[in-house]
């Protein structure tokens, strides 16, 4: 038998933070691995001269698309592993109906999102910023009228839909004693039931939650499918937290409603990103705003390609891979 | 049979926090209420005269202590509700040899300290403050750099003392996937077991932890048991969490190893409380300080009568109770 060939696309740069030795170990347990060499992504055109005789090819951010004149000229190929987040359009086609197995680590940075998620639904709770201000820069201790903190315990979630991130936050929320609605129309009733959440409208999620978390993925029925009528009916005092995509929601909308005070908010994704130096969002003392880095943690980074290549050691041993993506499933995909 | 008498003693502003309508309802259920009246706490001696007959005694912060002379007047008494943390002294040791039932709310604020450990575990993952500086006053979007942030997930995290509080931190971190050790001579090594963690000695725990959180009650035993060595020996990166007391420990060497700034903290508690305007741990940066709240959200505050009223009630129904002071216990609870 030839020795198996693995193409590993991501550059230089990019594998300091994605690959670990132990990922290296694995890779190379498996066959001849042609790394890149280079500090930038390959063309498509290199791709296609590097791609010939190739059984696994490994890419993340930025790696060239793998379309049909890949494929053409890829006969041995029977694995991808995408070292990051969105799959679509990653192979062609063609390439899944010739059964080629696409593993995606979306669910490894699905974890850093929801735990960012509950920090951010811990943080809504007690304002603790107001703390450093009065420990710091004022020197002071508790004001006389007290401190208005509030618990997640026992509080009524909203989770827009049941992703792999909004999964995970459903998992992390267990010990709270949490009522959680989700909306999903892909959800069945019997994994509601087994998640121990409830299914509902969007409008009733919106209109009754005291926390509502968006984990939406990107597909043509989630576009802006978050309306100003949804913004309007969240209840005084709730908090709105948004790490999914500014393309489910109508962001001018989301924008009006904030401006009003009625809310708080924690906010990752913009349209457009970066977001604009005088975007009115950075004006509003009701929202909190990070730089779209909810995903983005040291050691969850570094376990991207480790834990692509366990699911394609598993593969060759005929074991079962945890991170693969089924074509039914790609649709309703981020 | 004569109507049951219920003396209440907290005064109105604070009974406006902790006294909920469903809390007054149960209560006059029960027999008839003797409530304070008064915007101030009794006195011992008042107490004296109103405790006659009374088969019920409802207490919360700054209530006098029920002592002997107390005891001496009040041949109906059954059970004390504490409507607060803390039950040292609160009921003299003939009141427990008589088999008077002590109830405390410490498990319900426990909630929201442990609530607020895992916000404090989540952020010193994050450092999520420099967002808001990026974001808002400096205008800006990722720096060039990029962003160091870390997971909760898998890491090692040592819990000082399997208290209420340290329970319910075991209890959270549970979808964490962490490593748990404890420290506690009282914890059994089948308790240990069936929550999932490992007991380790407390220097043990010190040096090997990524996160270090301090749960330990006020008493003899535990005056300044973390010292100067345990905290030297913390990991560089490491997150040191502290929401019990200052008498668990030694300030002064925690300030000295926290000027280095090796690791990083949150810190609650202080001795004195308030902190001096002045004190040196207002000028660290590693250092989240809050003015003792972490046990501090309205809807918890709003809950304390009424879970002691559901109990009381629970005793007269012969039911099983849930907020039981265990006598044998008292010398090692807060």
């Amino acid at each position: 038998m030839a020795e198996r060939k693995i193409l590993y696309l991501p550059p230089v740069g990019l594998s300091k933070e994605i690959l670990s030795s132990d990922a290296m170990a694995t890779l190379e347990s498996l066959g001849t691995v042609i790394w890149n060499e280079l500090d930038r992504n390959y063309t498509g055109d290199e791709l296609l001269e590097l791609i010939p005789g190739a059984a696994v090819v490994i890419t993340s951010w930025g790696s060239p698309h793998i379309t049909e004149a890949h494929l053409a000229e890829a006969a041995d190929l029977q694995i991808v592993g995408h070292a990051a987040g969105s799959v679509k359009n990653r192979l062609a086609a063609a390439g899944h109906e010739r059964g080629i197995v696409l593993l995606s680590a979306a669910d490894v940075i699905a974890e850093s999102v929801a735990e960012y998620t509950l920090w951010a639904m811990l943080s809504g709770q007690r304002d603790p910023f107001r703390y450093e201000r009065i420990m710091k820069t004022e020197r002071g201790w508790r004001p006389a009228h007290g401190f208005i903190s509030h618990c997640l315990y026992a509080k009524t979630v909203g989770i827009v839909s049941a992703s792999m991130v909004g999964r995970r936050v459903i998992g992390l929320l267990k010990p709270f004693g949490c009522d959680v609605m989700v909306y999903d129309p892909y959800l069945s009733q019997e994994d509601a039931q087994l998640s121990g959440v409830r299914r509902v409208a969007l409008a009733e999620l919106f209109a009754r939650a005291d926390i509502i978390s968006v984990h939406a993925p990107i597909t043509p029925e989630t576009r802006h499918m978050i309306t100003r009528a949804h913004f309007q009916s969240i209840r005084d005092g709730a908090l709105f937290i948004h790490t999914a995509r500014a393309w489910v929601l109508d962001q001018n909308a989301m924008l009006a409603e904030l401006q009003k005070n009625r809310f708080n908010a924690f906010i990752d994704v913009f349209d457009p990103e970066p977001l604009p130096a005088d975007h009115p969002l950075r004006d509003l003392d009701n929202v909190f705003l990070s730089p779209h880095i909810s995903g983005y943690t040291a050691e969850n980074r570094l376990r991207l390609v480790e834990e692509i290549a366990r699911d394609i050691q598993r593969f060759f041993n005929n074991e079962p891979m945890r991170l693969v993506v089924s074509y039914e499933r790609l649709p309703i995909m981020a």
